[in-house]
């Protein structure tokens, strides 16, 4: 037996999320019908370092499975992207140690949020963005990105339709706004994430761009432990899981 | 009665093309159903300046219809937005004169083609270009484009699908290929158009960018009258409807 790590993108439009679920079409499903295609049509299960919901997309994502399959790195790599749709593409393959574990030794992950700023609309990247018609002030949303930076209980931004028990406390390394007109870039590293903890910080981000929310006031949401005092939840298509560190 | 002409765009991803037909999503069927709703469920008839095939996009597709209802150009603008879906967007509405019809008038039309040319998939703009993995010699593409300028017999560019009846000879103002790193952009400036000409037109390009076939050759090609000897028809995801010029 050999464990095999994949890193993959996959535009998210057309999935019911990443995890498997009967009668929909999800990443994980596709990946395991091309696996099963692949060994005699036994399932291989696979484990990613994380779900992602409906209409998000990733361009590092990984996952690890075990097989007897004796292929080289290259050779997974081709047959798996041979097999998936196009929707979905495997980066990199790597022979691992048993040991590794996509989920459970995972560093740092990192999230990016797209935000199309402009007054004109654009059909063609409607899946890919949040278009925020009104200008923002860049320059507050860094202020109040800065407040969110260490270990703290992000309960006022995690979802309270999240079935996680447990405390609410995670660390987030960094939070970092990039600017390349007119797409502005929310970037979150962190050591874990809650349920739609990156969609409320960016709702939450915007609105201080708009004026609606002063940088200070994210303190005060922070320390009010209340979900409802935070912004309303940013949609779905501007999520990308970005990328995946992990421990040595 | 009053009739008005609006610009539009769309992204043609999930439309059975421009034109009306039973059963099936159509940019034409939007539109009508739009005004249908804003005339007392009266059916208002649109007449663009040209269809356009499944999956083909466009930036600057016109239309026209006529019309007893008074609205300001503002407000029909926003009245049909408001009742479109998000993959059409009427960019311009102009009031014109009864003399004004959006296919008879036309003088110049511009498509353009976009080719994405880099070796690494890109899986987010699958819907959005052509994607080919292989080197392009740009100097070369030029060279042929030149043959393709003037009025010429256009048999060897046209579809053999075609319905129309009639001479094949159109003509072509310009034939332009802009660079931008990876993306490659064929556009295509004439009077008229045959039935998949652009697409064939770049198709041929192509192969004389990949070194199958060389530039003079695209003379021999346009002056043997037959669609055999052109290069592949290019997959409609590249292709946009750019601009309608029309008549003083």
């Amino acid at each position: 037996m050999e464990r095999i790590k994949c890193t993959l993108q996959y535009d998210g439009t057309f999935f019911s999320g990443f995890q498997v679920q009967p009668d929909q079409r999800t990443v994980q499903g596709d990946i395991e019908a091309a696996l099963r295609r692949m060994h005699r049509n036994q399932l291989v299960r696979i484990t990613a370092s994380g779900r992602t919901d409906t209409g998000v997309h990733a361009l590092g994502q990984v996952f690890h499975y075990d097989t007897d399959l004796e292929l080289t790195e290259e050779k997974w790599k081709k047959a798996l992207n041979s097999l998936l749709p196009d929707d979905i593409y495997i980066t990199d393959v790597e022979k691992v140690s048993n040991d590794f574990h996509a989920r459970f030794n995972v560093k740092i992950k990192e999230y990016r949020y797209k935000l199309l700023n402009q007054k004109k609309p654009d059909i063609f990247h409607r899946h890919h963005y949040w278009h925020i018609y009104q200008d923002l002030d860049v320059e507050k949303m860094r202020q109040a990105g800065e407040y969110l930076i260490g270990t703290h209980d992000f309960t006022s931004f995690c979802s309270t339709k999240t079935e996680v028990q447990g405390d609410k406390i995670r660390t987030i390394y960094n939070v970092e706004i990039l600017q390349d007109d007119p797409v502005l870039t929310v970037s979150v590293q962190g050591s874990g994430f809650l349920y739609n903890m990156v969609r409320i910080i960016t709702g939450t981000l915007v609105e201080v761009g708009q004026g609606k929310v002063s940088p200070d006031e994210v303190k005060a949401i922070l320390e009010g432990k209340d979900r409802t005092l935070a912004g309303l939840t940013a949609p779905p298509q501007g999520l990308y899981l970005w990328q995946v560190v992990y421990q040595e």
